[in-house]
């Protein structure tokens, strides 16, 4: 096949190295050290740098920036050729100018082209998979860039063109990214959870100790956080259906949706997925810690003290069928809540989410969605059940915490009916269908 | 590169127009208002229907069917183009004809080629992804199929021909479905729980009530329910493994396995991986319904009254071994059999079986999958133990739940015993690998 | 479209010639049946193997090994053909000779390349996904494989060439792997249970029978298996990051990266996915293990008996602060370690894995790994408190199982605090850019 050039027989060489000859190219490989280098894959040949570059059109640098420098010195072999930009940086605004800019001004006779740097040697050496399989190729020279992307699309991926050499900073900063989707809605959970623990911290343990001269600190650790946790969890969850919500009526109101959402809402609507399955992992926190209550000393400590009690006072208390049906009913509510929840985490895993059409995702994600919170939203109001009339409820004036989570689902469920009345919904319908 | 054109600049005809443009194709988008729509991709330009479709050979009508009505009256520009359809309608049967079709009688100079409909915009735009990597195309025109297919396969797409623009009305179809191979399973477990509920609501509930004058009504929340999620998931489970068994026995018996299977049982082996799912749906609630038995109101008050009645009385009751190793047994067989549930479950997930050989896979689903069933059908004898000996558990003739549960996994476990008999086995083998 | 050859009508050649068909080639089954055989795809024919093997160049056999003997007969019609073997065996070492050099033996006429193994029938039919999109081929003839190839890549296969035909024996043992990776991790999980099983069953269960003469054999089912299983887990998870640990003081010894590591390092290193998986599927079992604790009839009898006795000696237990704080601790710091355990897990299930960028997936797994381990480590050391300093605890002279299982989870974190201190930490980084 085609001779091909890598120089740097590290990780990514070696890999890019191997990828390339199964798919029928020739190989060789420049290396500082052509007689003592690591073992390279079976096929290739190593040389030095300036006798590598003579034998192909096309080299791969596969260096790490800090040593361009030596490419000045063999310049010469390297005129005329395309040179393949592969590299990243530890951290964003490491240097200056990005590292194919950089090249191009080292080797201004030679053509560079910014290509694969988004892959892993690991993803590169397994066989392009899923969502690996794309890599943005820019540069000044169609023709280099032409010539390049045949090579990566032989290897089997996807090539996407981003345009001239100036958009290599661009891509050289794709694999720095964290999670730039998960920083709102982490965010968001965050201010929800300290602002929750604080109102909660004061309501019930400074209370106790300020009023009652009782220390119950040690509550901090599992009933606190038991209330916090499902509490942060229902208002996302809420949070992820009101923007659905809002947009509707946005639409309704203007008639039309050929017309862009004000920005905060895009934003809102594209976190959704995060918000949601941030909801999700605050719920299974609260089913561990309510799984856990049984066997916990303080609980045991206080059901032991109240047989004895009724032992002592020989007085046994009622059976209440009421309590029975609560309890067992909100325990139930949440139960299958949660079990749908789980559905819906499974739903949008990226294999399952592709197997799926657009209906079946959108039947679970949405219609089932709301269920969810439905059935959510009635196992905190079982749950609460007329606690909230009782003046004792409010220490400090300070309303419990389950009501404080119940209102935002309250609103989003009220506001979801109304837009399924018949009427409402067929305008929606017909202004989602261009019908204006 | 190449010119193509893209009529309707909503969320379809943006997404498609931007990939084309990344995929290095030069696009005119075609609109009613040209100088007023949504910002287009960068590098797309934006004109008259008309104007836009002199430019290329291939259009792609990214407008709902609804309004294709104006096409008719750019006719004279659409001569010998290239239409490509991606049309979806809302729901089956919404109109008379398939939308291609009513394309091609609208235009009926221009080609219309059916293609891209399975795709939505949002995958579009995020690049091909392992399942919707695929689209079909469908067409009259072999030329015109041709042209498209070359573009969608620079897409990064992989196309599928299905042949005359005939089967535009089923490529339509497609993206309508809703969980078609959920159905029967579906079906079955709503079927046998609503039949196990009212058995055993009979039998424990409105038998009390009856007989004893007793109203323990709320036990139809948690008590019942987990009777009736776990006796539905254990059947569920048994006939996942049945098809395979009676298959088997069937091949046996005709000698042959070049003879197709009858109809229903084919219909069968094909749901059961759905029925599995279910069926592991169903054993998660039961673990959740049986992990919250401690913190029920009606447990707690059981236990404290037994503890004072205990006291009261003056006699303890006796610490039984039995009682300790059957309890415990069952439920380290439930935890076993439940963890080897939920790694079938995961090994279902499509990316995870993809990364398995045929041979991984099948040791996993086959052979773990009958430890599974073994495991859970251990769990409830051990559980029922003696009680289906003692006469009062058949209040009015009625067996208990368990033991109802427990037929079918029994005779599966023991026709697969057979099917191991080493005589057995090997005319299996013999007449799977073809010599008969 | 070009017309292709099918030998055998069975599940590989129907899925393959409808595959084929939808690529748009023409498909010739050549079948011993042809007029009364299983019905093939729509549009393809099926002829006699002789006439069938005259209408295409390319053959591919869709038949067991065992039946390539009548294609000796057929010979003359086969001469200059390609036949493209795709056939597996049952198990390994099966024949003396692979698959392909036999059939090449018997029409050594014709040119035989293998190709397409790896891939089921069933996932054919289904269209390539994610990782079953690669086939390894390999072959003598260059134009041979470069000609199955191009079909291979129409069909949307990416594939790799193994080189000549002697590397068909080894791609004839790819689909008979049985979870090559898997066994030293399960190994070692076996191992360890085994000895703390024992050690454990020793100073608990056979103790107290010896010395104390009490019966307490029912504790193996739940008491002993959730002694084991986390501390087994615990184990293993330390053994995840070790190697890592002592890969990094090796670079730092050393002062270099560019000498390969020790063979059992770089071994153990490639297993740590696997080695991760497992303790978390023993972590899960703990997990259940302990949330059944509050319905065992033991632990009941036991809570019982303790509250009458209180009574009864009419005098009850002080409530511990200490405890209580304690307690709560040590479950709290279990479940968030679990819950970022499971975290772990699922952002290594490939699809998860694939849609995250390097630096994101080594965020996950390396840094909130450390964390996991820090949690279940300080999990364990509340757990066991004070309990390492009471004689009582060293039955036998052995010590508590926790306090062995707290040794290499200790030591990794202290080495990894070590390896954090600026200094150490720059010339590590050093080292791994290449600057030397
Ligand atoms: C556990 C959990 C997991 C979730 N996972 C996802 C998820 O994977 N993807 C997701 O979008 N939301 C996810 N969500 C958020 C929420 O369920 C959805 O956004 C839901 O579709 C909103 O319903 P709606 O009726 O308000 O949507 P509407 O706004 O009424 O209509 C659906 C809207 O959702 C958008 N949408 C649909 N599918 C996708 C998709 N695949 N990618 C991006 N946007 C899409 C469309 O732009 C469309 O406008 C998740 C929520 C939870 C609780
Ligand atoms: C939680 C859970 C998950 C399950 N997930 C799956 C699943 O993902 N896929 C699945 O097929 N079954 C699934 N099942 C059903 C069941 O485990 C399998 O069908 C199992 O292979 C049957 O074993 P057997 O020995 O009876 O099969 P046999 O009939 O003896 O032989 C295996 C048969 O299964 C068919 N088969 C094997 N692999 C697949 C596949 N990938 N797709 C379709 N058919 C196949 C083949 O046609 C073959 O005839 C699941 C079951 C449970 C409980
Ligand atoms: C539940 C669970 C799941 C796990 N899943 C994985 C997993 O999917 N992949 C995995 O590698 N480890 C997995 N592990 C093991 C462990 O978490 C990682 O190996 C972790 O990166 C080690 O951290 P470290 O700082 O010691 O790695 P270091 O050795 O300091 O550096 C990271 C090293 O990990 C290797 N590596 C990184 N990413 C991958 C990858 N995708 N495939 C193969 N090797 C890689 C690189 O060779 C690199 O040398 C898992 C562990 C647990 C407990
Ligand atoms: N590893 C990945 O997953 C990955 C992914 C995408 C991009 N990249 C990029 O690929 C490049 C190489 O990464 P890598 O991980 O392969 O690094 P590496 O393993 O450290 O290899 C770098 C190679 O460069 C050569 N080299 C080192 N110092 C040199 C010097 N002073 N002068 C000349 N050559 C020198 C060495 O090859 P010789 O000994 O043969 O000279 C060495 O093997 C980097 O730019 C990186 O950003 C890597
Ligand atoms: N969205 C998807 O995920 C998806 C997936 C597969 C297939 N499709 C199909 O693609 C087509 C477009 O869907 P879409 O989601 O992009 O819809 P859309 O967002 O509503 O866009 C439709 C576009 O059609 C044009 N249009 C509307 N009314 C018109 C009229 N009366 N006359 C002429 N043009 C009119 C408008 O473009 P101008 O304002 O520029 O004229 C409008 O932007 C539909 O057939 C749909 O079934 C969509
Ligand atoms: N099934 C898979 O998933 C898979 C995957 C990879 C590779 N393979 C390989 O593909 C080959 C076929 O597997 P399969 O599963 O399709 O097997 P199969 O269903 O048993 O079909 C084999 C076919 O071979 C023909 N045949 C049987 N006995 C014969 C004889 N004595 N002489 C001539 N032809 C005979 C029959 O076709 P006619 O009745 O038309 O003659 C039969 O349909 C095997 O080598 C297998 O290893 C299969
Ligand atoms: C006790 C357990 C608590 C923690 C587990 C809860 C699950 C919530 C997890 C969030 C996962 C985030 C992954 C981050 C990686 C990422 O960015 O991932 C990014 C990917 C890809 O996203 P894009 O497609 O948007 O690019 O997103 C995902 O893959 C989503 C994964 C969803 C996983 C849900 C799994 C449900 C399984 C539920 C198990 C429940 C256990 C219950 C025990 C009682
Ligand atoms: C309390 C939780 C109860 C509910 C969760 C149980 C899991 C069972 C879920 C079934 C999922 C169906 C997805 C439907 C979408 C679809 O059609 O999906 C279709 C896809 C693709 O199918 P094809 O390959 O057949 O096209 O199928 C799947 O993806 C199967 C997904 C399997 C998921 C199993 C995950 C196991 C994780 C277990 C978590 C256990 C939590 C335990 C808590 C105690
Ligand atoms: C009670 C439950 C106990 C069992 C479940 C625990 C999960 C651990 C499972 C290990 C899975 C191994 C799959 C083997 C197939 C294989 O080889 O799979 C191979 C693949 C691909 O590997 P390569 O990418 O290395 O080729 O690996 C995987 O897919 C890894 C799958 C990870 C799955 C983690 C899922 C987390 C979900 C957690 C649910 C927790 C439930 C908690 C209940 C209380
Ligand atoms: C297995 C499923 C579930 C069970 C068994 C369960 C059980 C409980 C219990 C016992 C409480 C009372 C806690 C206390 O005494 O402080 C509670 C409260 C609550 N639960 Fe759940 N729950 C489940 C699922 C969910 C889900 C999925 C949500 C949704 C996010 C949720 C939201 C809440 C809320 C908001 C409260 C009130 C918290 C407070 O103010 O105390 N629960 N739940
Ligand atoms: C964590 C794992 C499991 C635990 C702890 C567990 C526990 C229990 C308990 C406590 C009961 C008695 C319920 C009652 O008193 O009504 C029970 C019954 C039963 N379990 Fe499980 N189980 C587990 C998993 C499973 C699984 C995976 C199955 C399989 C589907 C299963 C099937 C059954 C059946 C059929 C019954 C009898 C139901 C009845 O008639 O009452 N269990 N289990
Ligand atoms: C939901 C999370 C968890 C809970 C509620 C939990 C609870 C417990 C309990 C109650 C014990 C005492 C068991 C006994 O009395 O024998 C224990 C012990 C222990 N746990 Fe956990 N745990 C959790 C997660 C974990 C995890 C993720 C690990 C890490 C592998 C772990 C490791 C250990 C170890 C090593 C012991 C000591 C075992 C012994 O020697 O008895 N735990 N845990």
């Amino acid at each position: 096949g085609e001779s091909l050039c890598v120089f740097g027989t590290g990780d990514m060489g070696r890999s890019l190295g191997q990828r390339l000859l199964q798919s029928g190219y020739s190989v060789v490989f420049g290396s500082r050290r052509p007689d003592s280098c690591v073992p390279v894959p079976r096929g290739a040949q190593v040389m030095s740098h300036a006798a590598a570059a003579q034998s192909a059109r096309i080299i791969f640098i596969c260096i790490h920036r800090e040593h361009y420098g030596f490419l000045q010195t063999i310049a010469p072999q390297l005129k005329g050729k395309v040179l393949v930009d592969v590299s990243n940086n530890l951290e964003k605004d490491m240097f200056p100018e990005a590292n194919a800019s950089h090249l191009q001004r080292l080797v201004p006779e030679a053509t560079v082209v910014k290509a694969l740097n988004t892959l892993s040697a690991w993803a590169l050496q397994n066989g392009p998979s899923d969502s690996n399989r794309q890599t943005f190729v820019c540069g000044d020279s169609a023709e280099a860039k032409q010539a390049v992307s045949e090579v990566c699309t032989r290897l089997g991926l996807l090539v996407l063109d981003r345009g001239s050499l100036g958009a290599s900073r661009e891509l050289e900063d794709f694999p720095l990214q964290l999670f730039p989707q998960w920083r709102l809605p982490l965010g968001i959970a965050l201010g929800l959870t300290a602002a929750f623990f604080f109102y909660l911290l004061i309501r019930d343990v400074i209370y106790a100790y300020v009023v009652d001269g009782k220390d119950i600190s040690f509550r901090i650790m599992v009933s606190l956080a038991n209330k916090v946790f499902p509490i942060v969890s229902l208002v996302m969850l809420a949070l992820c259906y009101l923007p659905g919500v809002m947009a509707a009526l946005l639409q309704l109101h203007r008639g039309t949706k050929y017309r862009p959402f004000p920005d905060w809402l895009d934003r809102w609507m594209l976190c959704r997925k995060q918000m949601g399955l941030v909801a999700l992992a605050l719920a299974s926190l609260h089913v561990l810690y309510t799984l856990i209550i049984p066997i916990r000393y303080y609980v045991r400590y206080r059901i032991a003290a109240s047989t004895i009690s009724q032992v002592l006072k020989n007085q046994t208390t009622e059976f209440s069928q009421t309590s029975a049906w609560r309890t067992d009913s909100y325990y139930s509510m949440g139960i299958l809540g949660f079990g749908l929840f789980v559905l819906l985490g499974i739903s949008s895993l990226p294999s399952v989410s592709n197997s799926l059409s657009w209906r079946e995702f959108s039947f679970i994600q949405s219609k089932l969605g709301y269920l969810t919170l439905f059935l959510c939203t009635l196992h905190a109001y079982l749950y609460g059940w007329d606690k909230f009339l009782r003046p004792t409820s409010y220490k400090w004036y300070m309303a419990p915490g389950y009501l404080l989570s119940l209102v935002l689902p309250s609103v989003v469920l009220v506001l979801k009916l109304l837009l399924l009345l018949p009427c409402v919904d067929r305008s929606l319908t017909r202004i989602r269908r261009g019908w204006e």
